[in-house]
Parts: C-alpha cells; structure tokens; sequence
C-alpha cells in the first residue's frame, strides 16, 4: 500500500467533497487503487470550523501546499482565475502533480500550464477531468477509452443551469425570466446568472473538449457564444410541432474546410437521446470514426459530483507515483501535436440548418416574399409552418426550417427578410443541429 | 516513441477491425499515446487473402503469439471459450499482458484468470474493456472514472439484438416472432438466436460488471437469467399506457440484504433516459454515492466499435510497458478485495414492482378476488387497468403494478391468482424497476 499525501487548496464545496468522499469511501479507493489517500496539508483563506479535515495541517498560505515534502500531490480547488493559475504553475514547475476542477483556468491558459508542465520534471502531471461536465468521466474517455478514434464531433449540453431553464420553459411553457426566476429560487442559477446564461461557462468547457478531441491550443477567443437569453416560450413550442427540442449546446465539429467550435441554443430531433437529457443533467455525444455516436450523461455540477472526478484524477495520477521513475503519470497529460494549429473557423464558415421566425402582417404573398430571398442566397426550405395571428393580434408568424447551409449564406438572406415591408419586428435565428 | 508489437489471435470481424483502424488512425495513435503499435504477429486458423495484415507475420498455431519474443501484449480475438481461456491463461503466465473482447471467458473463468495474473510477473495485465457494451468505456467508467464511489446500482441495456427487437415491437406493434424474424433478416439477430434473446450474452456481461462494481467473484452462475420471448406486443402497449416501456436489462444492486444479480425484462418509466435507448444500442446506468446517476451509451457490437475498446486497452497497457520497472499496468488489473464473498442473493429475495397480466373470464368481482390475493401478501397495488376483451373474445385483461415488493411473496400470490376458477390463461409477469 503506497501512501499518498494530498495537498488541498480551498475548502468551498467541491473541496469539502473531496473530504466527504475520502471519509465515506478511503478504505475503498485503497483496496481498489492501491494507493492510501491521506489529506496532508489544505490551505484557505480561512479555516471552517465545521468541516472534517481529517487531520490534515491548515495554514492560509497557498505555497505551503507546494513546499511541505509530505504533499504529493496538489489539489487546485480554489476557483478564480489568477491565484489558481498561479498555484498550479509553481506546483507544476516544483515537480508536483495537480489535479484541478478549474475549467476557466485551464481554458484561458491551459497552453501555458502544459508548457510548464513539458518543462517539469517526470513526476509532474497536470488532470482537470473535473473541469467538464462534473461527474462524467468525458475527459477520460476522450482521452483515453475513445483514444483509437478519428473524432468527428464532440456535442454537449454542458451548463446546467441553461439546460435546468429550457427544460422548464419545455414543461411549463414559460418564458425565460420567469424560468429564470425560478432557477435561482431553487439554486440552480446565481444571483448573477451572466457567467451561466450567456454561455461564458458552456465555452471555457467546450475550450477544452476542443483542444483534447481535435489537438487544437486552449484557445477561449476562438470560439464563437451565444447564450439562451433571446431563446422564447414560442421558439419552444413551434421547434416542438416541427419535432425538435431547444437546448444549449457547446459543439466542437470537424468540417470539409477546418473547425467549428460554437456555443449557441439549437433545435435538436426529439427523438434523439440527447433532446431527451433534461433539467440540470449534463451529457456529451462523441461521434468518431470507429466507436460511432456514445453518449455521456450525468450530474454537471454539484460538491460531491465534481468531487467524484476530482479524485478519479487524484487516483490515476497517485498509481502513476507508486513507483520511483513509473511513466504513468504523463500519459495522457501532454498535448504532443497541439501544435499541429488546426484552424478554428469564423461562425460565418459554420453549416447548420436555421430555424427562423419571421414576425410579419397577415397579408397574402409574405411568405413567398421571404422564401424568394432565401432562394437567391441557395437556401432551400425543409419545413414551414404559419401561425394566425393571436386574438386582437394582426401579426402572424411566420417559421422556417432550412437545410443545412452555410451561416453567412443566412446573414445574408435574413438582412434582405428583415427589410421586407411586411416584416414588422426582429426575426429570430435559432441554429438547427441533426447530430448525425 | 516506444514500439509495442501487437500479437493478434484471430481474423474475424473484430480482428479486422482493430486492423483497420490501425491503418487508419495508428499515427494518431502513437502521437496521443506516445506508443508505437506494429502488429507483429497473427495466428487464425487460416489466413484470409482479402485481409490487409499490416505486415505482420501469420501462423496457424496460437502459441506462437506467446514464444514470439517481440509480441509484447496478446490480443485474444478468436472468440470461444476453451482455447481462448488457454491462450490467455498460458499468455499471463507467460508474463505477457493480454487484451480480449470475450465475455464468455471473463465472466465463466474470470477468477482463475486473475489468479494466473496474481501469479505472473509484474510486466502480465489482463483487460477487457471490449467484452461489455463494445464501443462504451464502462469498465473504465466503473474501475477509473467512479472509482472513489461506493456503487448502489449498475443497469444495462447489454444485448443489442434484444433491444432491436423489443424497439421494433414497441414501435411497429409488432409481436415477438415478427421482430425476430425481421431483426434475423437485417443481421441483427443470429440465424440461432438463443444465445441472444434467451439472455446468456447479457448475462455474461452482468456477471463482469458485478464483479467490478460490487468487489464479487466472477460467478455466471449465481445470476438469474430470463431472456425476451414471453413478452408480447400487449404487454409493451399495456406498458405504454402506463407509462413504461418494457427493456431487456442486466441488473446489479446492492441490497439491504446483500446483492442482487439479474437479466429479464423489466417496465421502466418512459420518461428516463434510458428507456429512450433504442434500437441495437446499449446503454449502462451506474448510481453510486458520489457521482450520483451517470449513464454510458452507444453501440454494443460490431468490428469497429469493438476494436475501438480493444484498443483503448492496448494504448493502456502499451503505455505501462514504456519503461521497465513502471508500474501503471496492473493497477487496475487486479481484483484485490474480491475475496470478500459478498452475497448474491437469490432471485425469491429481490425486490421490485411487477407488471401483472391476468387472463381472465368477463365477470363481475374478478378484480377484487385478485386484489384479496394480492393483499394477503402485502402486495399493494400502484395502478390498475381493465381492458375489455377483444370483439367476439370473452376474456378480458386484468393489467396491474404493483409497488416494490419481494419475489418471493409475488410468486405466492400468484399462485393463487392463477388457481381462481375466473382466470383462464397463464397470468403474465415482468418486474418494474424505477431506476431511482
């Protein structure tokens, strides 16, 4: 039984997780893993009484973590963005493993933090299964239990808070502020909902999937964001007539022409598994080459969930250091050809179909009006449908669904749609994905 | 780089298919994995001319693979069940890591498998990933990605062929012989199909899981297995009404009493994830204490999804090989606690809800001669409902669910049920399980 001394900075909830778990289930993980996880050292700003720390040393001084030689391995568990990346720089540099459950930081400089890591020495390692998708063991598979595969794309609902509001607004036909509302009553959104419902989250998550499937940089500037804020209680119900489910989806795809990566609500088949992944869960679809469409889904967020990834990462990285000069350890933790710079496209380059809504006056001809203007820019209709206007009401709906096209084909035709006379208000685009 | 010569036994579908995907993505491979992997040796029982092998040199005898000085891991692929129970026993002893898709092997002579493996030297690894649920990572789900969790349930959709057709008679209405025959038209089906749709193949499956979640020896035989005959097209749409649907499922639990370990079909609410798992694909839901409800889906079988986890087994072990002395390759070989003898329970003292289907005469007071016999059990009844016979039939349907109850008093109740003068056909019965 090797000994293991980890060194814990924060003691928020996914760090009192961590403990929660070690205290329930360290015998356990020591029969399966071999590896005896003792909590050597936490560092915090300041110590909570009531949490267990299972005798582990307190100071409020981050490097402490780095510098006693009884921690073996760093757990960045803070959050923020500076001081995390800075710990895990200097525990990388000083030799010592860190598993981190930061998805901003490791999205905003992860190519720095692997270059550290290339530059430490053999014992170091840099984990962050934590940082996607919570409980779901998403990293790992893609890394390792799809590592055979040519990927074509990686799919996921990855914010659980947008997936918690359009599920509702589904069932409930409500609008989004209502639904909103009611996430944050039940805690589900934060007081300050921005970094959630504008898709900020969903993309430093979707940064990371990208750079792992497709050997791009960790490159947050490159992808395109949207979040779920236009999204409205009728979008909802004329996708669900035509079929489809609204969902916010973080979408790394390789194209005839380069990448997309893309944040944004789509329209997806209900019949599909992933439509049917509803309130806060999270899941990811994987389409490769040689494994077909799998599909991950589970808790995205939540102390004990994150904890459960974290230590699958403290595991792995702890049976990599059970033997002076094993090569377990940097595995799978470098990025061999990120180099390679695979070009991410501008949304304009992206295809997809459209779903479109087209507030109008109910007069004869609107509608070929509008399918003209898509005609002269190559977009060809698969569906349509036209609502009567509601009562005391004079405007009608008009909804389209195109085949699939390229976006600035779209942006093109629907500046043409918005200056018909006949349309009376902002017509809404929502992207429409098959996940075929 | 490190090159790590590959010893294939076999030339089928899977065999084929690791190959291919060698040619396709092996220097995706070697740059994510830092291992070269050159197959060096294949022994089948006859060589096939269309087959591209790489190069590598080709024997009839499978113990070549084993004395072959630069075969470093042997992938057993030939399928069956005694010679490739010996390739892989004399491989281990041999101190050479074997990788294979058998499940047939695993789950009959698992522990004698790991005891040859506890007996070999430090370089011998055994694993598996391709024997359960092909394409999905859920054996490393289950040892790696849960591992800090203490497991509550693990239920599977493990048998393609069952699902397809269980999918095709809940939506074309189909009954059972029907959709075997189409599902035997389009290959999804064996021209024998009883291995399948009588539930061995899920069974061998379970009995994997079992022992990795729940720490038992690999015993086939302490599972109870039924297969999917007895259902029929009635049952799935009585279900439906309900609000089920009815899924061939492998199911381990952990019990107050110990464990349990079972295939059938069972009705599972329509509105979880994994009963909108249709078609050949296969889906596992794991619940344990942490990571909460989690669930893996995606293709069961075919060449290139299984050797798509072959694989991912490979790159583990040819990683853990890199250097001598490195220790990653058995770390989670082992089964270091399965000596603990847990309990699998037997089938009268498993608990859940059942589906009821009584035949019976279009007289008044049948409902309440059942609901006595029931109740006298301390059976309660969830829902029921009456249908009226058919046009020109006098039997009507008694459909009821009842809450979770142990077996054992079901099958005494329905002892009775069955013997009143009013019932006039086998009554039918499948279990509910909620999934909670």
């Amino acid at each position: 039984m090797n000994d293991i001394g980890l060194g814990i900075a924060g003691l928020g909830t996914v760090a009192q997780g961590v403990l929660q778990i070690l205290s329930n289930n360290g015998a356990a993980i020591a029969q399966r893993s071999g590896c005896q996880l003792r909590v050597q050292r936490i560092a915090s700003r300041s110590a909570r009484d009531e949490v267990d720390m299972l005798g582990a040393q307190f100071s409020t001084n981050l490097q402490d973590l780095i510098e006693d030689p009884q921690v073996d391995i760093v757990l960045e568990l803070i959050g923020g963005e500076d001081a995390a990346k800075d710990l895990i720089h200097n525990a990388l540099l000083a030799g010592k493993p860190v598993v981190t459950a930061n998805k901003a930081v490791i999205a905003n400089h992860g190519d720095g933090l692997f270059a550290a890591l290339q530059a430490a020495n053999e014992s170091s390692d840099l984990r962050f299964e934590a940082a996607v998708a919570g409980a779901i063991p998403i990293i790992s598979a893609i890394r390792e239990g799809l590592v055979a595969n040519r990927f074509e794309h990686v799919v996921g609902i990855i914010n659980g808070t947008c997936n918690y509001i359009l599920t509702a607004m589904q069932n409930d036909g409500a609008q989004f502020s209502d639904a909103l509302a009611t996430a944050q009553e039940l805690g589900y959104a934060e007081a300050d909902p921005g970094f959630d419902i504008d898709g900020i989250d969903a993309a430093h998550k979707l940064t990371i999937l990208l750079a792992l499937a497709f050997d791009t940089h960790f490159d947050f500037s490159a992808l395109h964001v949207e979040g779920i804020t236009a999204v409205t209680a009728e979008d909802i119900r004329y996708a669900a007539e035509l079929g489809y489910r609204i969902k916010h989806l973080g979408i790394a795809r390789r194209s005839e022409d380069g990448l997309e990566a893309r944040v944004h609500p789509a329209l997806i088949p209900q019949q599909q598994l992933l439509a049917n992944v509803d309130g806060v869960l999270n899941a990811v679809l994987v389409k490769s080459d040689a494994a077909g469409h799998t599909m991950f889904s589970g808790p995205g967020a939540g102390g004990a969930a994150t904890a459960s990834a974290v230590l699958a990462d403290v595991v792995s990285v702890a049976a990599s250091l059970r033997k002076p000069g094993a090569d377990g350890g940097k595995r799978t933790a470098g990025a061999p050809d990120r180099a390679a710079e695979q070009v991410v496209l501008p949304i304009s380059e992206a295809h997809s179909g459209h779903y479109l809504r087209i507030p109008s006056r109910d007069e004869p001809g609107v509608f070929a009006r509008v399918a003209e203007a898509l005609s002269r820019h190559e977009i060809s209709i698969e569906a349509a449908i036209q609502k009567e206007p509601d009562a005391g009401q004079d405007v009608v709906s008009i909804v389209i669904l195109t085949h699939t096209v390229q976006e600035a084909k779209v942006v093109a035709a629907l500046e043409e749609v918005q200056d018909l006379p006949q349309v009376v208000g902002p017509v809404a685009r929502i992207r429409v994905e098959t996940l075929d």
